[in-house]
């Protein structure tokens, strides 16, 4: 192993350098101060477009063609669809017939039916991928088998390396479940109506070259426009672009789970002690469903006080639709449906908002949502002492999971992870976390069955639960009886060879995931 | 005078060089190839903005000193307002307080209201004007006294050139009539809603620091946000920010002129003759009397028809409105609103869409909306045997009006210019126009009291029309019957000293506006 290593302020060892590309170790919470310009696209001219607007051809390995697909581009699709995606695959079939190879494959985030990619990253098509490598894709590139090293980024900071030029993405290839032959397309409505195209938006707006895919075309303009067609090269019509009922799949459904539930109302409670649940407050519930049981308790809460919030993040879901069309909540200010009824939400409700990560997640923004919400409750496969936080690998090292908004949405005024104290017998609550995803100064609340966390960084939090009924301790007791129960769980030994790495939402590396041994 | 000039493709002599940056001459439609980057702003960051969102200051002084106002600096203001703008003078009035000299002041438009502004250009505190120098404004740059060269831009090439870097804004200040403390913000409502913001978006985008100054600061989220906050760098509230019934101005207003009906009626009927009338078709009708009354012909032909126009491009006026109300019409993509009608159309209607020079106008983009438009009609100060048309100077020479997005529009499938043969005695057909705004051979079709001039480029249109009974004539003759009423019009000698630049749609120079003599 050749790679430069050095420790960065969370004391973890990162690479220097990256695919070739030098990288920067993460420095802190809001140290590192970027000096250069947003990335830069090429000046396009209407000379070169159809006058009529009518940028139709015939198929997708045509525009794959025409955007002048080759050897080492870097080609971006995105997770609107879910489990229920239909074009990744499709687009590195045609790659894989054309000869072409080391292609970087960007996607906003990957999931099990992406599995089918491990050939092309096994036949050198694809070099490696830059966003989550999930299930499957986790485990080859735990077992260090991607030619090149993996590099996972929050939603958030997806959009901060593709505006800054950390990403240059080539070829953008944009689901659509409806578009105009412009290139206007929407999530909204359609066959596949899916409800939002925010996570590509910079890839609309930076990409050189950007393809619309649409099974449902629909005369000139096409209503809302969510991506711009003045972005737009190529628009191709399909049979079918993807299988909206899929974007129900994994961390989308609400718990049926009593335990579960228990950490859900324990939190909501915990939230009301807290002076959180006021008139006009705002929060956040991520995707796994203990987070997302959440809002129903919210929502009992404020039906008996007669109260109601002035704004939700989504992912949305019945649940947040429900509060939105019952009054109780004024705004959706949604990222990404997690269910139909968000779907539906989307494109019925004025009040529910298309957002994207650039308005909330962008790091590299004057700012942005995700810091103004009030409370976020989100999820964790690990959390140590120190509150540091990790959602990407297992305890075995395994990676499994991609870091979603999770890292951008923990900015909150205050972020509570409500987590089980211990799963299959392995304890939750580590001394150290396998990954560092996110750093302890940001996590505030830790939720388990046995007992609430409060991190001493907040001491207005620790002052204001001082007489609380809820069973508050101290992290360090949580650990001690999830390992009372389950025993002091073994240190496990990785090998030197970083297989991916873990950006910060400033582009920094906060920290590396190793090849697992055998 | 030592600026060297050329002569561009249409034969008019341009300087090379404008306020000391190069130029490239006017090169014919389509035939100017961007080969460079698009602007790229500075890199922001999170740290560097309140977590809170919260991005009020508390004067317009405090924010345009936050901003880093100083000498040399380019400001840009926006016109939403048209003749009820209140910004623009306060700012100039602060920096003239500051005793700041040399500003550039890159406005969307000027008019009336901005007269006062002369004295800062007399004082040194303005060095020249990028944007309209309309009114007081352009005779006081055409008797050569603003201290650089003005540069007049459709709303699509200022799009381009803030989007190119031809025109780095330092600090623009965006006029909100709602907006949060994050800065989100819209047109469409509050005391002084006047709409749409979109002459704003580039700045918002590629200014160095954004100042949104509101009268109606509501509680995050501002929904619409026609402006992202993510953009903006300061909020400040003040007293009244716009008199908003004074968007209803100038060149708003219908006709009564039994004339200038009769122009209206005549362009109607031709553009039902040209099968232009059909089921689904798309029009738009520009600023000025007669353009704005084609659509009250349009609306009784369709309804006779049982038939609708599936968009229409505005300046929305009442006449649209009503239009799209009664079912004529699906869709206004809006530019502008021209009348309060618009502004509650705007708020209220789903198929009122808010669209920018972004979409609409840019040239250095994927394709725009323009070029699709399946009739367009505009007016001219003057047009030529060539077709050639003026919109800016009158025939004595005397800068008098801006572009707008006259340029862009006619770009569309058939651009008709309804013009009286004559004003005040000055024939407006001319040998050679003055000014050259729009080369002739993207002018279709010229519309007189006295008789319809087909370009001969529109072979198709000359076909259909040949059996019309409308009194069909070649532009010779109608250059003809005018100097037979009113005499051959004199010649206006000029001197050679550039005071002005027009620009195309690429942002090469197609014209120069000289100084006039005493």
């Amino acid at each position: 192993m050749s790679t430069k290593l050095v420790k960065n302020a969370v004391g973890r060892l990162v690479p220097t350098e990256v695919n070739g590309k030098p990288q920067v170790p993460y420095m802190g919470v809001g140290k590192y101060k970027p000096t250069g310009r947003k990335y830069a696209p090429l000046i396009a001219s209407c000379a070169d477009y159809p006058a009529d607007g009518n940028k139709i051809v015939p198929s997708l390995k045509d525009a794959l063609i025409k955007a002048g697909l080759r050897d080492g581009m870097t080609i971006s699709t995105h997770h609107h669809f879910r489990n229920g995606d239909l074009l990744a695959i499709q687009i590195f079939d045609i790659a894989h017939d054309l000869g072409i190879k080391d292609l970087v494959w960007a996607p906003s985030a990957s999931f099990e039916c992406h599995s089918p990619l491990t050939k092309y990253l096994e036949d050198g098509t694809i070099h490696h991928i830059e966003g989550s490598m999930n299930g499957a894709l986790g485990k080859f590139t735990s077992e260090g088998k991607m030619k090149g090293t993996g590099i996972l980024r929050s939603h958030g900071g997806r959009y901060q390396a593709v505006q800054d030029g950390d990403v240059v993405i080539d070829i953008a290839v944009i689901a659509a479940p409806t578009a105009d032959f412009f290139g206007n397309a929407t999530g909204d409505r359609g066959p596949a109506a899916c409800g939002l195209l925010g996570f590509a938006l910079a890839d609309s707006q930076y990409a050189n070259k950007v393809i619309v895919a649409t099974d449902n075309l629909v005369p000139f303009p096409c209503v809302p426009w969510q991506i711009h067609g003045n972005y737009v090269d190529y628009v191709v019509v399909l049979d079918k672009i993807g299988i909206s009922e899929k974007i129900v799949s994994g961390t989308t459904e609400v718990t049926k789970s009593p335990d579960r539930l228990l950490l859900a109302e324990m939190t909501a409670l915990f939230c009301d002690e807290a002076g959180i649940i006021r008139d006009g407050f705002s929060f956040q519930a991520g995707a796994g469903g203990t987070a997302l049981s959440i809002g129903i308790y919210f929502s009992e809460m404020l039906k008996e006080r007669g109260m109601k919030s002035r704004w939700a993040r989504g992912g949305s879901n019945k649940y947040l639709v429900k509060m939105l069309e019952d009054g109780l909540l004024e705004y959706i200010l949604d990222g990404q449906t997690f269910d139909l009824d968000g779907v539906r939400s989307m494109r019925e409700n004025p009040g529910h908002l298309n957002t994207s990560p650039f308005t909330s997640y962008n790091y590299h923004g004057k700012g942005n949502f995700a810091s103004m919400v009030d409370v976020v409750i989100l999820g964790a496969t690990e959390v140590d002492v120190n509150y540091n936080a990790n959602v990407v690998t297992h305890s075995d090292g395994m990676l499994l999971h991609g870091i979603g908004g999770w890292q951008n949405c923990i900015f909150s005024k205050c972020t509570i992870l409500p987590i089980p104290l211990f799963r299959d017998r392995i304890p939750v609550i580590r001394d150290e976390v396998t990954t560092i995803c996110g750093p302890g100064e940001l996590i505030d609340v830790i939720v388990t069955e046995r007992g609430i966390a409060i991190n001493p960084l907040r001491k207005d939090l620790l002052e204001k639960l001082k007489d609380s009924k809820l069973p508050i301790k101290t992290i360090e007791q949580l650990k001690d009886e999830a390992e009372a129960i389950c025993g002091k769980p073994e240190k496990i030994e990785y090998t030197d060879e970083p297989v991916a790495v873990i950006k910060w939402v400033d582009g920094t590396i906060i920290d590396t995931v190793w090849k697992v041994k055998k």
